[in-house]
């Protein structure tokens, strides 16, 4: 369902979507078998190429070149690739003897070089484009992102944080690589700096409403939709908005306790489950995910006339509104 | 006692290579306190910033401008810094230098992360340099870092390697970089084709010896001058040329057959210690890696008459003759 409304969706993109999936492919190829055996498992898994699309779509608003637009979107994505094959590598300090312990840490070795080879190849990509405010805007968005990644884990199991705290975080984990997707597909597209900055504060407001969205599914799909057991966030000491919302909930506080020693059982996922599941915070946050949502649709009606800003709003609304 | 010899090498660009230092505490500032204390920890633990000094003298042959070359020695040595903390994941070793690791210290991931932030931040650097070249080098020389270090995880333990597997492999993980500071350095400090021709290829075979020297001590070098288990290279399943020199020893595949499953002795180890420095492996190592340091040398004498030559032909001999 969520996959035919994004088809339709993409559907006159299609083919500047296929020369990107060519490009990606091409990228992704390397002398070593392990990472071209990983980097094919990446790219058959999907993906929506959101990221991607920001760029084609701001950058139609002004002088669209998709041999230009490429060089931005490629590389865009594949940061996000690197990020997410990083993310898959499991903490295994605890693990240190034995065959297996070998052969787990190979494939945590594998995962992190393969995401630094990715890194890597996006730099290449965007050595071809000669313009210091893309490098600029590439560059910090990166360094922001890695800073994120470690403040995420500075904050895990820690219930001394506030929202604040929280949207910074989800700020770096995702806004800002949809903020400099608009941004730059903005700037390659040669836009004036009024434009580049609402559609950079469009893929912003967008950004967090899709983690938030994305945080309130972890609670409420199912384990099938989510392709992992639902509450997983909480059960690896991520606090997302439900959680905070939910401050001071007895069974809450409980759980992220013995999650942080390892020791939740599945009757207390579940309870937990019922706890989020039939409070109030899940529609505060969808609340807080659509006043992100309205900021963004706002920034696009200021931008000018233009056939492009539709396909905008139902993106961000297809993201804003999404089941799974 | 080396550190005394490369201190009075160092003297006369003293002032420079303080410049960079600073440089690198800046650059390696962070807004979360994991990445701040693990950095601050790198930076004390010194190294020897061969990278930077070659990027220096390289440049001085040209055109030297301070301002302009730290743009690209900050960035080489950050690179080679985010390397060294996820070698640090990969080999599960605590120690490097005799210090305790980021990653022995904190986690896998933190460890992971702050590769990735260093990373990041080197390329913040180099958005300062608009030349296209620089950029190209520099991204072209990361990709096949990240690709030798996985071909470096696909022959762990594999007894049928032969010397050029390790030639390629000991390329990309240390002459690649040597190389490509020597390279950049002459490129930003507009020297003419043919004499970046020739530092590029000093700096390449320099790297080949630099690797050998440094496979070499980790069997012959006491514990103590390592910082770590003398033979810990084999412990991990790094073959490495006194290896491949020793093939069919029964003794050293057995030890390598244990390795691999994590079934090694403290007497093993010792035997195994034994078996290689007794054995003629560590002398043709030797020569092989001279023979790559008479070439960096024949090099520098094909570049045109300049003060540098001695400073070039210094760091060399001492890199390729240190003891520890």
């Amino acid at each position: 369902m969520e996959k035919m409304k994004l088809k339709i969706l993409y559907s006159d993109l299609k083919s500047d979507i296929d020369i990107i999936e060519k490009e990606l492919e091409k990228a992704l190829n390397s002398s070593s078998h392990l990472i071209n055996d990983a980097s094919l498992h990446l790219l058959q898994s999907g993906g929506k190429r959101i990221r991607p699309v920001f760029v084609l779509v701001s950058a139609k608003f002004g002088q669209y070149n998709i041999d230009k637009v490429k060089n931005i979107a490629v590389p865009l994505e594949l940061i996000h690739m690197a990020s997410l094959v990083h993310d898959d590598v499991i903490d295994n300090s605890d693990l240190r003897r034995g065959t297996h312990t070998v052969k787990a840490q190979w494939n945590n070795r594998v995962a992190m070089y393969t995401g630094d080879f990715i890194f890597a190849r996006a730099l290449e990509y965007v050595t071809s484009i000669e313009n210091k405010r893309v490098h600029q805007i590439l560059a910090k968005t990166m360094v922001e992102i890695c800073n994120g990644e470690v403040i995420q884990i500075e904050d895990k199991f820690r219930k001394d944080q506030n929202l604040k705290d929280y949207f910074r975080r989800i700020k770096r984990k995702t806004a800002l690589l949809i903020e400099s997707s608009c941004e730059l597909g903005a700037v390659v597209g040669g836009l004036d700096d009024k434009s580049i900055g609402h559609l950079r504060r469009f893929g912003y407001f967008v950004g967090m409403s899709y983690q938030i969205v994305d945080d309130i599914l972890d609670f409420t799909a199912t384990d099938k939709e989510l392709g992992k057991p639902a509450g997983s966030d909480l059960l690896q000491g991520n606090i997302t908005l439900p959680i905070l919302l939910l401050k001071g909930n007895p069974t809450i506080d409980q759980f992220i306790d013995q999650a942080s020693v390892g020791e939740v059982t599945e009757s207390g996922r579940l309870e937990m489950l019922k706890v989020v599941r039939n409070s109030d915070s899940i529609k505060q946050s969808i609340t807080i995910s659509n006043q992100y949502l309205r900021k963004a649709l706002k920034e696009v009606e200021a931008l000018p006339n233009h056939p492009m800003k539709k396909k905008l709003r139902d993106i961000a609304l297809f993201i804003g509104k999404r089941k799974f």
